[in-house]
């Protein structure tokens, strides 16, 4: 039986998140029926996932893998499964995984974004994909708090309750804070703008492993540092004294965004 | 009476357009069912709007002006109406404007953009603000092609039936195509992504008008330049022969974004 790797991108905006629930629509839900319709088989269900996105996340590099014996290519199976899903979940790539590649346990990275709306007024065009906060925010402290982060860590104070994981340390990889400057769409009125640029806030964080509401609960103790309300040392201190009250609030699932989950091969005997 | 100057910012996916409509909603009726609210006056109406955007076309810097008797101040105007507004609609700045203020007749320059998604599948995140076209683009074709543009031209054929304007001449000021490259979201499978970046390629068009639906007719015409159905010289010659059949396709609104409107205000004495 073939074991396929499939990349898989969708606009959380209208769905429960990815796992099938009793009660809305889920991504699984939608993925699985356009997989049933392509392979012929009523049964069909993917063997895993890896990330557990909630309701309201976004994703550009999900990845699922699902066992089959149909016969469709690997390099067209995403279009096929693309004909049947609908258009705010799209399949990007399909490969012909090993036997043993699970989407989930063979990852050996995740990154995730978070994104800030810093302007003076909700952007109405970017409006699902970011937590508006209109106050300014001091981004050089906001860097110096996510370089805090970096290395191998007990993030507990970073974990919503709910989570299954048994331990809570994790290894942080990179965690950068960038300032994105948009347009406004102000008038220029005799030579001079209204006012100035749209500024957007972009956490991207790549770690070993996540922990239940990990990237909302670190996106909120920054945006919090930003604003004065933290200090850097705050920060550090929430790993030391790994308790939830050591770290901020948890923001939106908006502007959240599973952006890429990374692989070692145990079958390519490149010494992993 | 006042003559209050806002610009607007809306995702146009679920509208009918900007203008009033018999069927569907448009932007118009919400935002001036928000003005009625803010100002108390059952009757309020705006006087003009800058850019009469198709349904489904989006805007960053729609202008409009209305007249009230309101107090509201003009630095609030835009915080009293995001009250009354749906989330996909931010009025995002106002100003009291000269009594002869017009938002389109007072108009100096507008730029359009135009996205054109040039990725192997459909982006889902950015999918009601591009158009998908999966085959190659040669840019510096599309580049030189817009240059052609610049200048005080017959944009004829450009021009869909259904304009009410008297003359098809317009200066276009600024005409430039530009790839923009997003992450991918593919994995990395032992130290290799299973394939490169996503391509976005936006147009950006400033004129001191635009003739009925023609940056969508530009943007046909320049994405067949691009595939190579259409040369540099077919674009010259579709503005010395002013003829629609000179032309390329329509694309569809979604792709489309009124991005700023430009002024030089009567009344400032700068010798406009």
């Amino acid at each position: 039986m073939r074991n396929i790797g499939l990349v898989l991108q969708y606009d959380g905006t209208r769905y429960s998140g990815f796992q099938l629930q009793r009660n809305g629509v889920s991504v699984q839900a939608v993925l699985e029926e356009a997989i049933r319709a392509v392979t012929g088989n009523p049964e069909a269900k993917i063997s895993a996932a890896a990330g557990r996105t909630d309701a309201g996340v976004h994703a550009r590099g999900q990845v699922v893998n699902f066992h089959t014996d149909s016969a469709v290519p690997a390099e067209r199976f995403h279009l096929a499964l693309n004909i049947k899903l609908p258009p705010d979940v799209r399949a990007i790539r399909a490969w012909d995984a090993p036997p043993e590649f699970h989407a989930r346990f063979s990852a050996i990275a995740k990154t995730y974004t978070y994104t800030i709306d810093n302007g003076p007024v909700p952007s109405a065009l970017r409006r699902p994909h970011a937590y508006h906060w209109a106050p300014a925010l001091n981004i050089d402290a906001m860097q110096e708090a996510a370089c805090e982060l970096v290395g191998e860590h007990d993030f507990a104070a970073f974990r919503a309750s709910g989570g299954a994981a048994k331990t809570s340390v994790r290894h942080m990889l990179a965690c950068s804070v960038s300032a994105v400057l948009e347009p406004s769409g102000l008038p220029l009125l005799s030579g001079a703008p209204l006012a100035g640029d749209h500024r957007f806030v972009a956490l991207r964080l790549t770690a070993n492993g996540f922990l239940y509401n990990m990237v909302r609960i670190i996106a909120g103790t920054l945006l919090e540092v930003g604003a004065g309300k933290r200090t850097v040392a705050d920060v550090a201190m929430a790993l030391v004294k790994p308790v939830r009250a050591n770290a901020g609030v948890t923001l939106p699932p908006g502007g959240l965004c599973l952006e890429q989950v990374d692989y070692r091969q145990r079958t390519t005997g490149d010494g992993a």
